[in-house]
């Protein structure tokens, strides 16, 4: 069978012929219908991100996955339905993380991504999973169902970033997203679309007319321009902001949020920078997060219960939205469009089988 | 009456005579037993936080007060209770933050804190106050009332941090506080006899012999002496930490609480420091965040909800710990004893009346 692999820090995903995986007891075979791209796939090409399974020299790419079960295998999953794949397996069988269903807070070294971190992924014609790992979603979602992975990373936020301020009484109704990739973006979806928080903004740095903007624009959220106003700047020139979501991986935001949050506030952060000195006024920071009540979350990864939140998140996402948001699905024989990162992409997905 | 009163950066609190006050409608006069004294206190004394009251010269000075129901004025409380008045008051009546029972988080300008910011505290011989900020103490606890204060503010930061994991599984098995101050030692008795959490430690920069050390070896945690192991080095020398309690306002230990916590695990931040600019490796702190799904949480003040919690807390501290905490209960004759802060000192309270 074909897959999409790459040599990390190599630069370019290319085609190559791997044999089509055997499910071993308690799994399944997917047939492969669609695969989204993301940001970690490119940080994972580039060589920033992610390491080669054992004995590999090429990495299959893939972490956004939807696709058919092809042989339940004696699983309790039925022959015909559409599956997504969750990302993170147990490098050794189990551990007590995967035990209580939690692999998105297992610790590096407790765990193998997908398509990442020391395993292959789901670009591929085929692949194969523990059953539990497989999430049904229903036939009239599955040409979307590579946007479950994404939503799931955000579902897992919000969730972690809710329980945060539940002691109290707090109901945001400001939020916004740094970072106008496709993750920030199907994320201001959920502010507005699903959440309906009354005020929501994105952060970006392009020039308009840019298709990220106009998205931004028919969501009803404001584009703020980082050029124009930097995030500190933002409570003067808008409204301090209940519910801050980084998804730029740019480490002067993680702090700046702390000035952008309105008292009792919560930044969430998920991007994964380098190492990077700089000063910061760690003294006035630190008074501010005292006494406002304010909290800063790094999150990571998501488990079952937030795909499976994501599939409902997924239904209630207007039509317009995904039709504009999803700028290609690409044919296996024109691959290499969906790794483009032209100024008209958002998000892209390799179709590896036709629905 | 007599009272505490000091004029902030003057340095020295004295002895004032006031009128006794006359309890408004839905006010009990209360006749103060003791007031304790903490590092608050301190710094409004040099001037470094707080407000005076419009119009005052002097700020009465207290807002650890334990005290007896002298006129009930016709509240539901009875002459002759024993109470603990919180802290904050609404400056106008009140507003949205104290209908809902949060005054705690109440944004600047919305409270008035007693003792500290805009309204005089509770170091003198009678005060007043809205009978639904007097939380009843048994008479048998009254003597140490004084506490319930400090400990309802960690009672606070500790619902926090267990709310902002409560999306996972989480039970901490370690804790360290940043600080051996009184602040601080309180609530490393809470982790060791209260939450009986498995390690406990306290950052502190003293020689031994020193009673603070004393106190922390009894408890049976461990003492870690910030200049042979930095914070950042906590987890190479002893392990990393679950929860992180930081009680130091050295807003360095803000940033490498990040460094010394576990995987998903929180660092709470109640010191106030003043700014300061210091250089850090703000992509690795953020990566760090996001990849071990850490999360940090400014708090700050309690709810009457939390002077109950801590109220129970103080019935489960062993008398052991709190005679040792408490170094010095002194009379109105010898009250500037309580300020004193000489190495031999812990805990101490201005005593306004015999109980």
């Amino acid at each position: 069978m074909k897959a999409i692999a790459v040599e990390p820090g190599a630069g370019t995903p290319v085609l190559v012929e791997k044999p089509r995986p055997d499910p071993k007891p308690g799994e399944a075979l997917v047939r492969t219908l669609r695969v989204g791209v993301d940001g970690t796939d490119h940080e994972v090409i580039a060589g920033h991100h992610g390491n080669l399974p054992d004995g590999a020299d090429r990495l299959v790419l893939g972490h956004e996955a939807v696709g058919i079960v092809e042989d339940a295998n004696g699983t309790d999953l039925e022959e015909g339905e559409f599956v997504v794949p969750t990302v993170r397996r147990a490098p050794n069988g189990t551990n007590e993380y995967f035990e209580r269903g939690e692999p998105d807070m297992a610790p590096e070294g407790k765990y193998v991504e997908r398509g990442i971190v020391d395993g292959h992924g789901f670009m591929a014609e085929y692949f194969t999973s523990p059953a539990e790992y497989l999430v049904p979603i229903p036939e009239r979602l599955a040409p979307l169902g590579f946007l479950v992975e994404p939503i799931s990373i955000s579902e897992k936020a919000i969730e972690h970033a809710i329980a945060s301020r539940s002691a109290f009484d707090w109901e945001p109704e400001s939020a916004i997203v740094l970072g106008n990739g496709s993750l920030g973006l199907i994320t201001l979806a959920m502010f507005e679309e699903v959440l309906e928080i009354d005020r929501t903004y994105c952060l970006g740095r392009r020039d308009r007319p840019h298709p990220t903007i106009d998205l931004i624009d028919e969501l009803g959220a404001t584009y703020v321009d980082s050029r124009e106003t930097p995030v500190p700047e933002i409570p003067d020139v808008y409204e301090s902001i209940d519910l801050v979501y980084e998804a730029t991986g740019h480490a002067k935001h993680a702090f700046e949020t702390v000035d952008a949050l309105a008292p009792n506030g919560v930044g969430v952060l998920l991007g994964v920078p380098e190492p990077w000195e700089f000063e910061v006024d760690g003294g006035r920071l630190h008074r501010e997060l005292v006494l406002h009540n304010k909290a800063l979350l790094g999150t990571v990864n998501s488990h079952r219960g937030h795909f499976e939140a994501a599939i409902d998140t997924l239904s209630q996402l207007p039509t317009w939205f995904t039709d504009e948001f999803v700028t290609g699905v690409h044919g296996l024989e024109e691959f290499e469009r969906a790794f483009d990162t032209g100024d008209d992409v958002v998000k892209t997905a390799v179709e590896f089988s036709r629905l």
